[in-house]
C-alpha cells in the first residue's frame, strides 16, 4: 500500500527523514508492505531539498501540503510554537495524520493539539520530541503500560551534558565548555534554551504527561539551568563521590507530581552518572518492571529522524490496516503539581565567605533556626582576596527552609561574596 | 470493552500477571478503555492460584481455556517446548490470541508457531521472552523500525551476570558464585540452561530474527557458557582494562549473520561493562539511530509479568479497535548464518605450561605457523607444581587459525597442563 508523506521543514532532522525514505523505501515495502512515498517538501528555500535530491518536490508554502488531498501524513519539523502550531492544527483539520518532533509545541499546547487530534480522529505522534532517537514514548505507552510509573529521571539535553562532561573531565570553565560546544555545533549561538534548562523542561513535561497519564505543561516545571555551575562545584562533587548532571526529574508522590529540572548531584555508581558527552538517557521506575533505563544519542540528524520515521511507519501500518487511532492522549488523570518549596531533599550549598572569626557560627545559627540539619561542612581551596569557599551538605530538608536559611545568611552584613551555589542532591 | 484472559502456568511470572490484573484493572479501564478480566487459570495444582486469590478460576486442564469460546487471549507461561507448544498451537487454532514468555519455544519452533499465527489471523506476542521487563522487541518492531539494525549485543542472562560480577568483585570461585546464586534463587538446581549459555542463545536467536528480519534459530547460535571462566582470567582482564561478560552477540555482516554467545572481554568504558548483578542490558546499533541501549531487570516475577501484560494490553487495545494483526513475523529475509570458524576477532588465551626453557618459543612458532599475530604475552602469577600461567592476547585473527594453533600447542608433548582458557575480545 502506498502512503503519501508531506514534509514541512528540511533542516537537519528533515534531511535525515528524506535520507531514510530514500535509502530504505524498498526495505519498508518488503518488510512492512508499506510504500512510504515522500511527495512534497516545504521550507523557506529550496537549497536543502535540492541537496537531498528532492528539489522537484519543493514548495515554500505549507498549504500546498495541507491542501493536497492525496497526502496521508504530514511531518512537522520547523520547530517553535507559532507557525508550527498552525501547520499541526491545519493538517489535523484537513484530515491528515501528523508526526512532529516539536517538544516546545507539545509541552505548551498539549491540550489544544490533542483535542484537535481527537476531533479529527487522526493520529498525532511525537516520539522524537523527547530523547532524540531513544525509544521512550513508545515503550511508556506500550511495553510498560501495565505498570504504574513512579519515576522518570533523565539526562535529556545533550548540549548541557556535553558541557558538564567537559567541565568535569577536562577542568574547563563554563565559558570554555560553552565555546567548544558552540564550535562543534552542539550549542546554538544563543544557547539559552539548552543552558537555562527550557529544552529539558519541555521534555520532562511530555514524559511526565505520558508516564503519569496526567497533564504536565512546561509551566508546571521548576527549571534551573547550568549557568551557575562552576568547576569548584564539580570538584567538590567528585571528592564526595558524586557527579553533577542536569537532570529532568518527574516523580509521582502521594500528594501530586514533583517535576523539575536542575543541576543535580548523583552518586557515581548511579546508572545515569556514566552517561557522558552528548548522549541522553532516561531512567524509569515502574511498580512491576522495577528499574529500566534507555540510552542513546539525544540529538543529531540520524537519531531524531529515526524516531520521526518510526512514528510515520507506525501510522502507515495502521493506515494499511484501515485503523484510526483510538488513543487521543487526553490525559485521564488530574494530579496536582507540587511546588518546589514543598519538596524535601538534600542540598549542596557553597558560600564564598569573609575569612573572619565567628562566620561559621553565624551561618550554623541560620541553618539551625530554619530546621536545616547539616551533614557536613568543609572549606574548599585557599583564601582569595580575603574570602574562602565553604561547602555545606545538608540532611534531607524542606526547600522552603533551605531558602529561608540562605536568605538569612545573605542578609548578614559583609559576610558573603557573590551568590551562593546551590545544587540539589538525589541518591 | 471487556477482554477475557486465560492464563496457563501460575508460577513466578504467572503470579505476577495475576497481581497486575488485580492491582491495575481499574486503571486499565480508565486509561485504555479496556477491562482486562482474568477468567481462568490453569496449572498442575491449585495452590498457587489460591495464594494469589484466584482459586475459584482454577483448572488443571488447559483445554478448559482453549475450548472456552469467551476467552480472547491465552497467556502461556509453562515453559519448555512440549506441552507449551501444544498450548500455543491449539490456542491459535481455536482462534485465540496468544502471549508467551517462552524463549525456548520461539527460538526453536519460530517458523511453525508463526505460520500457525499467520493461518489463524491472530496475534502471537512474545515480548517477555527476551530481557525480562526490558522493552526491546516492541522498540525493534516500532520505534526503531526505520533503521537497518546492524548489531544487537546484550547481557541477557541475569544468573551468569550475577555470578561473573561476584567472581570479579568478590574474588569468588565459579563454584562459590554458583552456590550463592542457587541459594538466592537466581540459579536452578540444574544450572545448565544458564551457565552453558543456552538461555542466552535462545534469546539472541529471537533478537536477531526480529532485528535482521531473517530467521535465526537456537541451532544457528554458536554457544559457549561460563563454566571454564576462572578468577585468574577475570583478574587478567581487569589488569588489561577489560571486564568479562557472557555476551549474546548478533552482527549483520556483508556475508551473513554472525550470531553467538560466549564469555567476552569488553573494555571497562563500554556501556555494557557496568551492567552488573542480575541486571540485563541490550545494546543496538542502527544505521540512523546510532547506538542505543536498553537496561533493566532481566528476570523476576514483576519484570517479566510487566512485559507479558504489556503484550496482553496491546492485543486488548487492538481487539477494542476491531483490528487483527497484519504482521505474522514471518521473516522476509533469508540471510545466511556465518560459521564461527569464518569469523575474525581478537582472542585472550591462557595456557598452563611447563616451566621449562624453550616453551614460549615453541608456542610462538605454533601461532606464527597459523598466521595468528600476537599483541601481548604475559606470565600471570607464580610457578605452581612445575607449571606457570601464560596469557596471550592476539591481534585480529581468524577463529579457525586460532583453533589450529591451539590444537598444535595441545599436541606438544608434556607442555600443557589442563585445557587452555579462551575468551574472545570485542572492542
Amino acid at each position: 500500500m502506498a502512503v503519501k508523506i508531506g514534509l514541512v521543514g528540511t533542516g537537519t532532522v528533515g534531511g535525515g527523514c528524506i535520507d531514510i525514505l530514500q535509502k530504505h523505501r524498498e526495505g519498508f515495502i518488503k518488510q512492512l508492505g508499506v510504500d512510504a512515498q515522500l511527495v512534497r517538501v516545504c521550507s523557506l528555500d529550496s537549497a536543502e531539498a535540492e541537496a537531498h535530491g528532492v528539489g522537484h518536490l519543493f514548495t515554500n508554502d505549507y498549504h500546498d501540503i495541507i491542501n493536497d488531498p492525496d497526502i496521508d501524513i504530514v511531518i512537522e519539523l520547523i520547530g517553535g510554537t507559532s507557525i508550527a502550531k498552525n501547520v499541526v492544527l491545519e493538517a489535523l483539520a484537513a484530515g491528515k495524520n501528523v508526526v512532529t518532533a516539536n517538544k516546545a509545541l507539545m509541552a505548551t499546547y498539549w491540550e489544544e493539539v490533542m483535542a484537535a487530534a481527537d476531533a479529527s480522529g487522526k493520529d498525532l505522534m511525537f516520539g522524537a520530541s523527547v530523547g532524540g532517537g531513544i525509544p521512550i514514548i513508545g515503550p511508556l505507552r506500550h511495553s510498560l503500560i501495565a505498570n504504574q510509573i513512579d519515576s522518570v529521571v533523565g539526562i535529556v539535553n545533550g548540549t548541557t551534558n556535553y558541557m558538564l562532561t567537559k567541565m568535569a573531565e577536562e577542568d574547563m570553565s563554563y565559558e570554555e565548555a560553552l565555546a567548544e560546544a558552540q564550535a562543534k555545533g552542539f550549542a546554538e549561538a544563543n544557547p539559552s534554551a539548552d543552558v537555562d534548562g527550557y529544552d529539558s523542561a519541555a521534555k520532562v513535561a511530555i514524559l511526565a504527561s505520558i508516564a503519569f497519564d496526567s497533564l504536565v505543561t512546561i509551566e508546571d516545571v521548576y527549571t534551573k539551568g547550568i549557568t551557575d555551575v562552576t568547576t569548584t562545584d564539580l570538584e567538590a562533587a567528585d571528592d564526595m563521590g558524586y557527579v553533577v548532571k542536569l537532570l529532568a526529574i518527574a516523580h509521582r508522590t502521594d500528594t501530586g507530581i514533583d517535576v523539575r529540572v536542575h543541576p543535580t548531584m548523583i552518586p557515581k555508581d548511579h546508572q545515569l552518572a556514566s552517561v557522558n558527552g552528548v548522549f541522553n538517557a532516561i531512567y524509569c521506575v515502574g511498580d512491576f518492571v522495577g528499574e529500566t533505563m534507555f540510552f542513546g544519542e539525544g540529538a543529531g540528524a540520524g537519531a531524531a529522524a529515526s524516531a520521526v520515521m518510526g512514528d510515520v511507519l507506525d501510522i502507515a501500518e495502521r493506515l494499511e490496516q484501515g485503523v484510526q487511532p483510538k488513543e487521543s492522549h487526553l490525559c485521564t488523570d488530574k494530579l496536582p503539581i507540587r511546588k518546589i518549596e514543598t519538596l524535601s531533599m538534600k542540598y549542596y550549598i557553597r558560600f564564598s565567605v569573609a575569612d573572619q572569626p565567628g562566620v561559621l557560627a553565624k551561618m550554623a545559627g541560620a541553618f539551625a533556626e530554619h530546621d536545616v540539619s547539616i551533614f557536613s561542612t568543609m572549606q574548599r581551596g585557599g583564601k582569595q582576596d580575603g574570602h574562602v569557599d565553604v561547602v555545606y551538605v545538608t540532611h534531607v530538608a524542606l526547600e522552603s527552609d533551605v531558602r529561608a536559611a540562605i536568605d538569612q545568611i545573605r542578609g548578614m552584613d559583609g559576610l558573603l561574596f557573590g551568590d551562593p551555589s546551590v545544587i540539589r542532591v538525589e541518591e
